[in-house]
């Protein structure tokens, strides 16, 4: 059993503080991704329910502990949408920080789901700082992803999903940003399929976990430059990192022209919409495809909140 | 209970011969749609799974009693898919005839899936017409949408899945072109959750089963016209219509420019690529606003298997 913060009680557990709407999401082979990845791929679809990413495993556990209480968040957009919709059904007042570069559409969206929304001019992690500021002030909950360990375990529902499939893979490939779906896969993943290689996946555009994770120690960036807005960290968290560190295989850096190449071969091939941060696993198999060749591999596909016309130009030219 | 062919009892009992992945699909509120379309929706998706459509509900069923031998199928493109998925496990030796207009998407993963693949320089009608000669020629078996009871009532799996919905709903749109989902779901609602109305819609430009279905003996057209490849059939099953004489509450006919509509809403405010056919439910809304203001209402998103230029150029450009 991996020696995290995490629990496998806990997280299953979590599975029934979790509305249905986000568990058992499908996972299916997806053939005409194949000859171009030379591997076999399977998907873990975690857009389709209301909030349009997996973070509402996560959140759910949060608003049913904090109902009828008040939160605030730093988000890159779907962490504060998650929280919107699992705390409107709770009596949760939540105020979400977020950058105002975050895409429109998941600024759009918290904003529809009765959460306050505070703009920051910078950043995910100066949105945090000022989360922090507020939590402070007001004396609410400051809702933390990844440190809270509760975000970490609702991704972690994914996991034991994945543990139950019946079709054996040999590695399962996680968008890695601040370390939530890491970290919560990787330890279910450690704990119920040792076999199965986990593999984080971070843009070389903002590449601060991944850095730390080989340095094992905390490594800051000074900025981010990648379309993945959803895992543009610089600041990694210490005990996140310690997590991640006894349950990630490998983690690695991919190409911005490669995270637009996964965007296009998952629409093209796969018929599927996704934000960034949800093809850095098909990034990874194309860059290095004698790792994955002839293997199974699953990739989490974690979002699809895009603003419509910037996805129509990241995918506007076909694949050659 | 409605007096169809079809049989809750036989329908519960196809759940177990159906894989998985092709069971309790997700069911989400979209509320991103609801402020174009003046109501609540909810999809249905079932195009989260090998074959991205709902078809292999029943083809798992088919192939499930005829391991190991022979059949031959007309298809629209994903019957044929379909069957060939659920054949290929089972030994079933599978021959699909297709139009050679068909969407190349379809027909490539046909082949892909190992399925005899045979063209008709025709419409889907004519390849009807080619399978029953070939099944009669080789004496297999004929696989005949709609008409082979195990369609609809793979179909009606949906059905089961929707009337165990938490949440409650008004209305059910289905894409109508043989009938297969709208008997197969509207056998089931009509006997589990009678309450809910049954609209199937079809486009204007081939609208046989719904003429056929006001007039309540079939109707045959000479043509079809519309970009829903999926359901453009000029012949009905006289068998067919009279199950959905007894399970459909109201059968529409919805114009081309609706259905484009109804695929640029699908991307940009759900963020899911669809082929036409699984946009009709949208486009009915869109021409009938008034009928569903306030309720809830629940479409099927039936299949996204799309040419990807074509579906480039149907949503090419954005919505006003």
């Amino acid at each position: 059993m991996p020696e995290t913060r995490l629990d496998i009680a806990r997280i299953r557990a979590a599975r029934r503080l979790i509305h249905p709407v986000f568990l058992d999401t499908p996972l299916f082979r997806c053939e005409a991704l194949d000859p171009d990845l030379g591997c076999a791929v399977s998907i873990k679809l975690e857009t389709a329910n209301p909030v349009r990413s997996f973070k509402g495993r996560g959140t759910e556990v949060i608003a049913s502990l904090l109902a009828g209480q008040a939160a605030v968040c730093a988000s890159a957009g779907n962490l504060g949408q998650a929280l919107a919709w699992s705390g409107r059904g709770r009596g949760l007042d939540v105020t979400v920080v977020a950058s105002r570069f975050a895409p429109a559409a998941k600024l759009d969206r918290i904003r529809a789901l009765d959460a306050t929304l505070e703009l920051v001019d910078g950043d995910f992690d100066m949105a945090r700082e000022r989360a922090a500021d507020i939590a402070a002030r007001d004396g609410i909950r400051l809702v933390e992803d990844s440190l809270d360990i509760e975000t970490c375990e609702g991704a972690g529902t994914i996991g034991l999903e994945l543990a139950d499939a019946a079709a054996p893979f040999g590695a399962v490939l996680i968008a890695l940003g601040g370390g939530t779906p890491a970290t919560g896969v990787g330890h279910v993943m450690k704990a119920l399929a040792p076999g199965v290689e986990v593999i984080c996946v971070q843009p070389l555009g903002a590449p601060a976990m991944t850095l730390s994770w080989r340095k094992r120690r905390v490594v800051t960036t000074d900025t981010t430059d990648t379309i993945a807005d959803g895992v543009a960290g610089r600041r990694p968290i210490p005990a996140v990192l310690d997590d991640l560190l006894q349950v990630a295989d490998d983690a690695v850096l991919v190409q911005e022209a490669s995270i637009l190449a996964g965007l296009r071969l998952l629409l093209e091939r796969a018929g599927l919409v996704v934000e960034p941060s949800a093809a850095l696993g098909i990034a990874a198999i194309l860059e290095d495809r004698d790792r994955f060749a002839d293997r199974h591999v699953v990739t989490i596909v974690c979002g699809s909140n895009v603003d419509i016309d910037t996805y129509r130009r990241w995918v506007g030219s076909p694949l050659p």
